[in-house]
């Protein structure tokens, strides 16, 4: 009699952008004439770069041809794309073996993977508020309790206030996994070799493994700034890195990423090289390797070539970044990131609840933003606003929000 | 202080690939001028036919245009993809929805994560030889002990023997969750209906499910033979059907796969809907979509065109079968498979073992295959061929068989 896995029970049924959606749909059933403006999902909307999508060309091209066909290739990625993402950390002086790097689908499934490799009664800490994916799928593996309010038993949530700047204090109780985002999602707080260093120290004392998520590196211009915990000294022997090219190079329906596990990466039971031979493992059985044609993609956005035309790209948004922040601002609203990444977080007036103030900017300015709360306790009284967006709908939502939204 | 998943210590360090590689290159070390000849991988080897190329080419443009370029899709994949499969069984006499549909990056993140969604006391149940992912899965799980001598505690081998025509009898204990594979990797034996029949039957009494790997399915002739679980009565009522674009089109590079969990199915604790809903949360949380383009090249891989011309693909690879077949024949071993299934499976002559057999092959005719040990208790004693390949280096192989084994 096969029974299911009872912890699918423990999670919030109602994920939060289908209660978005639910609540979008009711107020354009009531208003079908209204032209929703949409702000709230981190989604790329420019095309590929050029250089880009020659590179997805050539490696549609190459399986059209018996002499340059491949098909299974290495679980752990192309040893060219392994090489360049190799060259692509010596730039920021960071020194790794292609065989540390691990070519992915993509962050979010590496996010939601990789605490399948450590001990079930691992305690973990996330970020609060956090990309939901760190909470939920340590729930699903049963590393959690049952949720109690908004949060979860035995999961320990380290506060992004206004009055840390919204990165966490290092955490004064035992923790074994910590979960880091920089440039965060959803606040847009960028962490400083300062703060980073802090949880490496805590890290290594502790024999601790902080998964630093990096998916919004390239959002960072502000070059004092580390775009890799693998700037911070230390952080080879106690980080793994979650990486992607889905916002530097619009490939979030391309698919590809990538998660660094350095070799000196050292905890209890398993010596320097073992975590890294488990996540090979892990990858080999249970993953058949990224798509080569996006791999082939991948190889071009690391050329020179395709970094530069990125950048424009990325430039693009962070003008979109730049100009909702103004017209929030002015509108007096505080707010916060969107300086070197593509979310704002944006306190609500007054009392007002995530949720009342995601109501309010969908009733008065038909702009649709994600409420802070869905990304954990701290989350509310905020909202996150993407800049992700096409020039032209990013300036009808802020030209909505200046002549509609009552603050 | 971070502790490891120590269910990965029982997994065997040795995977079967990697020993078949040092074999391999220990035999080059002492032989610099033998030319190898491969038959051990199922890897395809021709190119993707036009239609599909054409397929992958408007994917790969659509995302260079503003007005096409598409970011993140529906995790469960894209909805004319999910129609074109609800099409494409329709064309058995199979009526599914297409939220029944899961498109996937591949058969083998599918067949390893299933398992994931149901209860960790699950007794699994797997045949014997069997794709050594449904263990491994498992086995990282926890939902295994450790392994003595060549099984591991807790799983139910069911063996595929000559006697049963290569496919087991039904289990006299209670299991939960049967792992079938058909047409098999990697005795090539194909079940008829009347064979899964009794498995549903098993199934539906005891309120097991099956997880049904059709991978191969393309490679099915005879029309008799069931290409899908659901054309035997009842077993959308306890089946997940497995499934992929690797072996009918190529795409074990360009990776998509797509899993089937009917509404209908229910067991202990989840009514009707409910494993369907358990697999939607798996991958919305921890999937983030298969590639766009690959989506594109499967779209075109259904269409009437992409169905005739790789058809004339898989007819190439099946001539290949047929070649091989007939060349070990003459040789006076007992051959299995290659009939309705691109695997080969042969005994070793006399009371040889599989890896003996391995080395035979490797020293006297140059040819490497795959050793049946390496499957499951029940495959020593035999080795897979693989007729993947190109038709030249197939014939040189059988050449070399020809004149070189000593049988």
């Amino acid at each position: 009699m096969a029974t299911v896995n009872e912890n699918y029970n423990k999670l919030s049924s109602d994920y939060l952008f289908v209660e978005i959606s639910r609540r979008t749909k009711a107020f354009l059933d009531k208003n079908p004439d209204a032209k929703l403006l949409r702000l709230g999902i981190g989604n790329t909307t420019e095309p590929i770069v050029p250089s880009v999508i020659a590179g997805l060309r050539f490696g549609v091209e190459k399986l059209s041809n018996p002499k340059t066909y491949t098909g299974y290739g290495d679980e752990q990625g192309d040893a060219r794309l392994r090489k360049a993402l190799v060259d692509f950390y010596a730039k920021r002086d960071v020194a790794l073996a292609h065989d540390e790097i691990f070519i992915s689908d993509g962050a979010k499934p590496d996010a939601a993977n990789i605490q399948s490799i450590f001990g079930e009664k691992s305690v973990i800490a996330v970020q609060d508020p956090a990309y939901p994916v760190y909470v939920d799928s340590n729930v699903i593996s049963g590393h959690t309790g049952i949720k109690k309010g908004a949060t979860y038993e035995g999961i320990v949530y380290m506060p992004c206030t206004e009055q840390n700047g919204f990165f966490p204090e290092v955490p004064t109780q035992k923790v074994d996994i910590i979960y880091l985002c920089s440039p965060n999602n959803p606040t847009g707080a960028v962490a400083t070799k300062e703060q980073l260093s802090g949880f490496v120290d805590y890290a290594l004392e502790r024999k601790a493994v902080i998964i630093f998520d990096a998916a919004y590196h390239s959002y960072i211009s502000d070059s004092r700034l580390p775009r890799s915990i693998y700037e911070v000294e230390g952080a080879k022997e106690c980080s793994i890195e979650i990486n992607s090219f889905s916002k530097s190079s619009g490939f979030t329906g391309v698919r590809l990423g990538w998660t660094v596990v350095p070799k000196p990466l050292a905890i209890d039971g398993a010596q320097a090289g073992r975590v890294n031979s488990l996540w090979s493992r892990r990858q080999t059985t249970m993953f058949n390797g990224a798509s080569n044609i996006a791999q082939e993609g991948g190889l071009a956005a690391l050329s020179e070539e395709g970094m530069a035309e990125n950048q424009s790209v990325i430039d693009g948004y962070m003008e979109n970044a730049r100009t909702i922040r103004e017209c929030l601002v002015q509108k007096g609203l505080k707010v916060f990131g969107g300086v070197n990444a593509p979310y704002l977080w944006i306190k609500a007036p007054g009392s007002m609840s995530s949720w009342e103030f995601f109501d309010k900017m969908l009733a008065e300015a038909h702009v649709v933003v994600t409420p802070g709360a869905g990304f954990g306790p701290s989350g509310e009284g905020y909202i996150r606003i993407s800049a992700f967006g096409h020039r032209e709908d990013i300036n009808a939502a802020v030209e909505s929000i200046r002549a509609n939204l009552m603050v």
